[in-house]
C-alpha cells in the first residue's frame, strides 16, 4: 500500500480502462483496528503490509457500487462491515451496521449522506475534521481538480448539486481522497468551492 | 493512461513493492510528436491510447537507473532517444542525443543537471517554465511532501542538496511530476523549498 499523507492513512489503487483513472480504497491504520473505506482486492503484498500493522476492525461501504472485495476482506480479517443505510433493503452483501447522517463509526470518522448520485444515501466520511473521503459522487478523472459524477448517472442532478454545495461549506477540509480517480492534498475546500461554483455556473 | 492536471500530460504507473510507491512515466502530448519520459512498460490499453493520439518523437530518460522499456517502446514508435551527457560513456543503451545543461531537448521542454545523486548530471526537465519533471533524486513516498534520495544512495550529499537549493531557487514552479511517489501539484515551489530547508537543518 502507498502513504498518503499521514503516516496512519495507505491507499492501494486499481487502474480502471473505462475511464483512464486509479480506483483507491483506503485504510486507516488504528491501534483499535483498522478502517478500510471501499476496499478492492489486495496484493499478497499489500495483504502482508496491513496484517503487518494489526487487525482491521472495519470496513465502510460508500455505496452499492463500491462492495469491490469487501466481503472476501471481510471473510479472511474478521472485520465488520458497515454500508449506507438508505440502500439497506437493498444491498448485495449483509452489513454489520448501516450508516447515515452523523453517525460516528469509530471516534474521528463521521458520516455525511449525499443525495442525487446513482445510489440513494451514498456516503462520504469526515476524519478528523479535515479530511473529506468520497465514493462516487465527487471524484477526479483528472489531477488537480475535481469533477462531480458524470450527469447521465445522477438520479437527482439538483439533490447532488444541493449536497456539493454542502461539502464548499466546510472550511476546514484540507484534503479531499476521493474514491475514483486523483486526490487533493491541499487547500481542499478551495476546490469543493470551485466544483460547487462549477455546478452552479454549469 | 491518466490525465495529469493538463490534458496534453498523461502519465501511467507501476506500483513498487520494495518501497511502497508508484513508479511513474509521463506523456507529453504533442502535435510534432509525443515526448514519453522515464518510459514504463505500457499495456495494451494504454498503448492504444497513447498511440490513438498520434506518433511518438522523443523519449527522454533522466538517469540510467530509469530506462525501463525505452528501448522497446523506440523500437515499436521510431522515437528517438535521448539520455544524459553525463553518462554517455557507460549508458546501457544507445543515445541518440544527450542531454545537459540548458539544452532545449524541443521548444518548451529544458534540461537542468542535478549533481550528486545515484548517478552522474541526472536530468531534470522544466517545461513551460512552472513544471519541473524530477527523476531520481527529487521524489515522494508519501503523499504531499517532497524527500531526496535516501542518502545511502547519493554519490555526494552535498553537490545533491546544492542542486535542491537550485530546484528551490525556481519561484515559478507550481507543478513537481516526480518519477518516483507522489506528484505535487500546487505551490510546487513551497514544497521545493521546504525539501531544501529540511536538507540543510537536517
Amino acid at each position: 500500500m502507498k502513504f498518503l499523507h499521514r503516516l496512519d492513512l495507505l491507499t492501494w489503487s486499481v487502474f480502471d480502462c473505462d475511464r483512464n483513472v486509479d480506483f483507491n480504497s483506503i485504510a486507516w491504520i488504528r491501534p483499535a483496528g483498522h478502517v478500510l473505506i471501499d476496499p478492492l482486492p489486495l496484493s499478497d503484498h499489500d495483504w502482508q503490509h496491513l496484517q503487518s500493522l494489526g487487525e482491521t476492525a472495519w470496513i465502510v461501504i460508500t455505496n452499492s457500487d463500491h462492495i469491490r472485495a469487501s466481503q472476501e476482506i471481510a471473510d479472511r480479517t474478521g472485520a465488520q462491515i458497515a454500508g449506507p443505510r438508505a440502500e439497506q433493503a437493498t444491498f448485495a452483501i449483509g452489513c454489520d451496521r448501516y450508516l447515515a447522517e452523523g453517525d460516528e463509526i469509530v471516534p474521528g470518522l463521521t458520516v455525511m449522506e449525499l443525495h442525487g448520485s446513482k445510489t440513494p444515501g451514498e456516503l462520504a466520511l469526515l476524519l478528523d475534521d479535515n479530511i473529506l473521503i468520497t465514493g462516487d459522487l465527487v471524484r477526479a478523472h483528472q489531477a488537480n481538480q475535481l469533477m462531480l459524477l458524470p450527469q447521465p448517472k445522477l438520479q437527482d442532478p439538483k439533490a447532488a448539486q444541493e449536497s456539493v454545495q454542502r461539502l464548499a461549506s466546510l472550511s476546514q477540509i484540507e484534503t479531499v481522497l476521493v474514491g475514483d480517480g486523483w486526490s487533493i492534498f491541499e487547500n481542499g475546500h478551495q476546490y469543493l468551492q470551485a466544483l460547487a461554483q462549477k455546478q452552479l455556473s454549469g
